[in-house]
């Protein structure tokens, strides 16, 4: 108990009604509070055995909770002097493909993953589709409104889906969403309320959206992901969310064997499959690959976004859902917030209908394309010990090798040493591990005239660690 | 049995772990299944023992039920052949405050309460500020960001509710959201992680609002509002919920005596009040009503929103909340959407800082005041058995008379006939009542050019009424 007075105190908020996921539930809360700022650098942490004893949890798991966060670059540990809060630069403000709490970026280079270039986002044309909404629009379209969003929009996405990504829909059965977490947590309030008690989950996979499924009080079953995809054999549940182009953050391509596999299994178990379809429009290979939806428009919730063609801060984001979830997701997305913002909606529709959006798209597309081609020589050619993955597709590639390399938590202390964002593979595993190392490398991230500058310090860091 | 087997079948979820509330839920899973359409008009419904048995409900809950809906207009009783939805035109797509669930305005003359008119909507101010705001903003602005909103719009608020509204409050400590409904979803999840049980709302109030409380697993406590505002007395639980410039719908204005009741229950019982302050900036009077927030900033989450100043489309709400509340609504907001849409708040910031909003809602009040002159003559000239009351502040008033005066259901029906939208003071009440007749009179609603014949239409249908 010595021990324990001598801790300082530590309050999370953790549910602790299942045993099951406390350890990701206390890694996930320490990360926050981390970013939040509520827990600033140096600030020192109980002992994992006071820890354990405040928070009413395994010792183990707060061990490996510790050791996880460690590996993230969240913590460090002091020689005599138990674990802290990572000194800077600070960690915070950089969760990929989440928000940025208040800092701006604190980042001298960013390669970290889950952003697009938002220098690119298509000002003029923006400019351009507002004033002809509001030069065109009945004024009844900014009243309250339909709680799927606005008619417009859902035609002019069941017509651009269906010829841009091979979804199988129509307007009726479009959602429009603020975002895609907005998207995922509809659906797992739908799920938790039909009864629904556990949802398959990649592992790894961005842990945001996992705390979102399990805030609706579902449980998530980690299911493995090899070179085809993700492991059919290991799903579980009624519910399975997934990346089949470009699967987050490995960057693999579910095979088409696995894809069929997978339908086979929502069939059997009366499950539904969400396809998070989040960087679909950047493929670079000469065949493009279409939504897993087509191939079961009644087992499949389709989810795209703007946030990687346009910009997150937009926040918009459709579902193609099956006939019978039409209904009860509009309810849902009526009890959280009515309906989508109305305007933002009409110009993306007035950018789909006049071609803008395609057209930035391909721009775009080729841009990426380019960045994604001077990472992979880049590599190759200073990095021989490393290996590029998941490059095909998306606005991110990993960065692997083997454990016998540079450890993954050394590697991103050097790189915050530089002040180089970059993403560990660690902080998106379900379990604590022993996992193999990597890099989730967002090469969209930097603006335009920045890339090479950053990359070249992820290059030479590396190099260095390589030869250490 | 029989009769069971002649009723149709009754799909409805409801939520029936407690006791309390299953009329209410009941209520509003009818009347959503008829406004969404699930139900169409002309469906016959079972009789209130075979839904009773198939829902596992009291019939008397059921009796009460259906008695409610068929006086706001929903249902009709067809002698010998039971209960109805009623037929043309469909009272569907009307909800005030709330979405039209896909249709068009199914009125010819529409006098529902919750919506301005949104022809006036500024497009060229509009058109303007998003050109500035794309010309100059950073490109950051566009990625994803703060869970409270963009710093420039909570600087701009902090100034305009201080100056407007009298709130005393800080940029850090407002929390932008996509609307009202989403903020009090926020709200109410927080509640419900804090353990409290109960909220304290109005009665009348907003049903949409007491559901949402509801779906986060809270009771409400209904608490009867006076001419002086809601009974201190009455209230319960560790929140409350209320409206105290323009009570909806009554109308009235919290006396400063209560105001100061409503306080010191909130310090006693440690309380949090959330002031909902929907229609604020509308005050016809010489003296204008400030915020309560300002009396106890660390007890009060004030709420505004742009749904009434500028267009209920746009989703766009604040919230100021005490000191300790930032955290735990931000975390919420980022786990709902991340947060709300970066341009929209940025123009809204513009029209703040450019006066553009200011001049805009000084030109509603002025048009809206001569709208509700208008009503007030109108209805003493022509209906000197009721009386207009709630007339000083808002886009709403009220139409009460005596019991003894013609049903409200019977207006209503009356109404329909005509095509003219309206609400009846019916479907706001915490119970079945009986209740007082009355009609909620949103005359802020018709486009300017249709609203003289729309109140020409009530008028003498009223008058009919009146002496039928």
């Amino acid at each position: 108990m010595g021990q324990r007075t001598a801790s300082p105190d530590l309050h999370l908020d953790l549910d602790l009604r299942f045993r099951r996921g406390r350890g990701e539930q206390l890694v996930a809360a320490l990360r926050q509070a981390i970013e939040t700022g509520r827990l600033r650098p140096g600030t020192r942490l109980p002992s994992t055995r006071g820890a354990a004893l405040d928070l009413g949890i395994a010792r183990g798991t707060v061990v490996s909770a510790y050791h996880h966060l460690t590996a993230e670059g969240y913590l460090e540990t002091v020689q005599g002097s138990g674990t802290r809060v990572a000194r800077s630069p600070a960690p915070r403000a950089v969760s990929e493909r989440g928000p940025d709490p208040g800092s701006r970026n604190p980042w001298r280079h960013n390669l970290r993953p889950g952003m697009p270039d938002v220098t690119l986002f298509p000002r003029a044309a923006w400019i351009k589709s507002t004033q002809r909404v509001l030069n065109t629009a009945p004024a009844q379209a900014l009243d309250y409104g339909d709680p799927r969003g606005r008619p417009e929009l859902r035609r002019a996405l069941a017509e651009y889906l269906g010829r841009s990504r091979g979804v199988v829909t129509h307007p009726d059965r479009i959602v429009i969403c603020h975002g895609f977490t907005q998207a995922l947590g509809l659906i797992a309030t739908v799920l938790a309320e039909q009864g629904v008690g556990t949802v398959s989950v990649e592992n790894p996979s961005y842990p945001h959206f996992r705390d979102v499924i399990r805030l609706a009080g579902l449980h998530t079953h980690p299911v493995d992901v090899d070179g085809d995809g993700l492991l059919p054999g290991d799903l579980r549940g009624r519910a399975a969310v997934v990346t089949p182009i470009h699967q987050y953050p490995l960057g693999v391509t579910l095979s088409a064997e696995r894809r069929r596999a997978l339908v086979s299994w929502a069939e059997a178990a009366d499950a539904v499959i969400v396809e998070d379809d989040y960087d679909g429009e950047f493929q670079y290979g000469r065949h493009r690959v279409g939504a897993l939806q087509a191939m079961a428009p009644h087992r499949v919730i389709y989810a795209g976004t703007t946030s990687k063609t346009l910009a997150p801060g937009l926040r918009l984001a459709w579902l193609a859902v099956p006939a019978d979830w039409v209904e009860r997701i509009a309810n849902a997305k009526r009890m959280a917030d009515q309906h989508s913002a109305a305007l933002t909606q009409m110009v993306v529709a007035d950018l789909l209908l006049s071609g803008a959006y395609d057209q930035h798209i391909r721009q775009c597309r080729d841009h990426y394309r380019m960045r994604r081609d001077q990472l992979s020589t880049g590599l190759a050619a200073h990095v021989p010990g490393a290996r590029l993955m998941g490059e095909n597709a998306g606005l991110h590639a990993l960065i692997r090798w083997s454990p016998d390399g540079p450890a993954e938590r050394e590697v991103l202390r050097a790189a915050r040493t530089q002040s180089l964002g970059l993403a560990g593979l660690g902080s998106y595993w379900a379990g604590p591990g022993p996992n193999p190392p990597g890099l989730v490398v967002g090469y969209a991230t930097p603006p335009r005239h920045a890339y090479t500058e950053a990359l070249d310090t992820l290059l030479s860091l590396l190099a260095r660690c390589f030869t250490a």
